[in-house]
């Protein structure tokens, strides 16, 4: 079982049993985000931003306009830090103290590096979509030369990473399990809806494929 | 129609069109969320870090342990950034460059104060708790003076803040439209499922109100 090395940065200090640097399990946790929050220094400030990205082995890749604030400032290399999140649940305890969440958690420390080789560019590119939907790229027509231009791709290598996760039943106060309270777990699920077909279109086309298998 | 003021860290500058500093509409978009992403800095680099919140009126609640480095670190009144996104779905062109994602999404810039008065620290609680699920803090038991103690509640004034909001249909390119890719929107939604109850509980009780509301 491949493991990322622990570092001060990525050490899980509280609950650190909820804590894990295997590989798999961080790259099951990223690969199914859609978004992620990216979080840098901008003018001495701290700054968050969601964005879309993509992974491919140890790399993850974020894209947006040659003009996005945040890719001028990450492209010098400065420090970023990235998080992934995906709520699973809410943990309903007999006392507001221990409520909590159920949730698989990612943090990446790491420093931006400019894609700007084509070929690479269409790597990145092809990832960030599998990230959207599996399958999409194949059915979509490529980036033109003129659309590579203006997409400014960034690369940030997996090297300072973990994984934080909750899952289960509520613990409370010995005691408290005597009141008559319920209590328990509500999971929530990002659920897909029907798809809406983009009323300009010039012609009636069957749902594709990429967007059927989200419901096979 | 009430707005924040805009500030040169909350104008949306890039496709500002999205943007809105609208009162009721950062309320909307705060208050339907379970978790938000907060953004500091410490010991130099950036760090983000999901976790609960709570609203009242215009102040944002952070709470956990004593023990918290976040907490330790935005008690000091260094600038501190929150983002709350909820991905609405997916928006699927006709050519990969044109894909995006539908979402609300806000912003938020301050500085953080701790809450030291012990009845602005149970109006925090309740709004956290409220956060995460209405009339769950009226069935639980309420907090210990132990527990009051170990719980570390800061405020953020909500002064500088903007949403950003993405919604409807692809745009192409005009040639585009005549291509045989089906294009559309895939609406994604965040659905309770069917509450598991503890095992660990000493009797059977109904599942409580608070959450058979989300079902009614």
């Amino acid at each position: 079982m491949q493991q990322f090395t622990i570092t001060p940065k990525t050490k899980v200090k509280i609950l650190s049993k909820r804590g894990s640097y295997d590989k798999e399990t961080v790259y099951r946790i990223l690969d199914e985000a859609k978004i992620c929050h990216v979080g840098f220094i901008y003018e001495g400030y701290p700054v968050v931003i969601p964005t879309i990205f993509g992974r491919k082995e140890d790399v993850i890749f974020l894209h947006g306009a040659v003009g996005s604030r945040m890719l001028k400032t990450l492209e010098q290399g400065v420090d970023v830090s990235i998080n992934v999140t995906h709520l699973d649940g809410l943990v309903l305890a007999r006392s507001a103290f221990h409520h909590s969440m159920n949730y698989r958690s990612v943090v990446i420390f790491g420093k931006a590096e400019l894609v700007t080789d084509d070929e690479e560019k269409l790597t990145a590119l092809k990832a960030v979509s599998d990230q959207v939907l599996t399958g999409r790229w194949e059915e979509v027509r490529q980036p033109s030369q003129k659309e590579l231009k203006i997409t400014k791709l960034l690369k940030i290598k997996l090297e300072e990473v973990s994984a934080k996760i909750r899952t289960g039943k509520p613990i409370d106060e010995p005691e408290d399990y005597e009141l008559d309270v319920w209590a328990g777990e509500l999971p929530l699920r990002v659920i897909p809806q029907k798809p809406i077909s983009d009323p300009e279109a010039h012609k009636e086309l069957p749902v594709s494929e990429s967007v059927n298998n989200l419901f096979a």
